[in-house]
């Protein structure tokens, strides 16, 4: 079975031009198949604001209305993915960027409206992912870069979150290839303890989980996440990784992150 | 050998979206493999306004300034183009969207500065089109959308003209497709008498242009256009046809525009 890596990068990647250079390169030198997925960042935001678009926000959830899904397409779609995949073709990758309506390879369902109405935000699973279509354009030497951007197949666009995408993405290509998933974020991976930058956790076992919980090692949002990663195990993905973006290289020699098996 | 109908479109079926949505069910319609170029409309000018950028003029010269490209790669790359492949999915037709920096399909050159600096303005000509990959994605059952921007290979994006990429990517796909070339523009083709909507000119062979062009009966803007079109007709399309969006159904029944032939 051929390898796929697919790895998620977040607003701190992106919104520095430094860190996203270096990021591409080794990204771009990383071996086997590769699919980049890649959230929004501070532009859209400020976007937002420059045009008098105010972030809508109800309990504290962000609303996707017309206008701010309107700019999110702009920014995710058009100004963030093509200059990435710009960057990626300098750098000698055969970059091609999409959104999930782009060969319909993300079809997602417009969020029910139960107490809160979320507006053009799309929910999805790995049902929603067209393997097929990946799978041909990595076939054809191509390297797709995904932005948070999904359809609903009757012409709306919908606003998408950029972990459930990858986790997506990965599951469903878990089928064709022996696939890992890799979420870039702000911290190193899970820490023993957080004061101390050199108590990564290496390595997590799905049976150990419950213990570190109780422990109180793996806290806050770091519990859904790795509840999310290990779904994704359990549904077929070999491994899930956790760490640091400018720490990928190591990613080779076992040296990255927190590594999430089964 | 195949066909493959390459079919450009501007700002005014672009700028209204009941005109757009007929178009795109045309569009479907059509047999064969199919290549869709699209212009940008009013929405980038608009925005643009919006952001208190101004079009920058020179000698009556638009010129594309770092903010200018900014804009037009989020209006073309991402509002328009992306709203365009999700209608095209909601037609059964599987729209993959693209600029020219994806999977390098189009790489242009910087315009060289002499009397005029435009800016951010890419020329290209058939050797800048990746025939190959283009191909690979009709062979995968996609129908590129292409919106009207490259880049240079170095990580630089370029605005670039539309008509000026549909004809170079219909000469590029002729040497593996039996390609017509499409341009659908506000009139309905060329007309003997502008005031008569009666008078269209149904077919022009190439050494009918200079009679044609000593008569009167093209002249203005149509002298470029044609020009291109049969140069375009020299490097090996079959035909190009000029004519009215809304009349693209009867290209099946030779009913459409004019078609210019060797």
């Amino acid at each position: 079975m051929k390898r796929l890596s697919v790895i998620k990068i977040g607003g701190n990647v992106i919104d520095n031009s430094e860190k996203l250079h270096q990021f591409l390169l080794d990204f771009k030198a990383l071996p086997g198949d590769k699919i980049l997925i890649h959230g929004g960042g501070k532009i859209a935001t400020e976007l937002g604001v420059s045009l008098g678009v105010e972030a809508k926000m109800v309990d504290g959830r962000r609303i996707t209305d017309i206008e701010t899904l309107r700019i999110v397409t702009m920014v995710y779609a058009g100004l963030i993915n093509k200059n990435m995949v710009a960057q990626l073709q300098a750098k000698g990758c055969n970059a091609i960027g999409l959104t999930g309506a782009d060969g319909n390879i993300i079809k997602a369902v417009k969020r029910p409206v139960k107490d809160i109405d979320y507006g053009f935000v799309g929910d999805l699973d790995e049902a929603s992912v067209s393997s097929a279509t990946l799978d041909s354009l990595l076939s054809a030497g191509l390297t797709p870069v995904l932005c948070a951007i999904t359809h609903d197949g009757e012409s709306q666009l919908l606003n998408t979150n950029a972990d459930t995408i990858a986790s997506a993405v990965a599951v469903a290509m878990s089928s064709l290839y022996e696939t890992v998933l890799v979420y870039c974020f702000e911290k190193r991976g899970v820490m023993r303890d957080i004061e101390d930058d050199n108590s990564l956790v290496p390595e997590i076992r799905m049976q150990e989980f419950e213990g570190l919980k109780q422990e109180g090692v793996v806290s806050g949002g770091m519990i859904p996440k790795l509840h999310n990663a290990f779904e994704a195990i359990k549904s077929g993905v070999s491994a899930v990784y956790i760490g640091k973006a400018d720490e990928l290289p190591q990613i080779n020699e076992q040296g990255f992150g927190t590594r999430l098996i089964i």
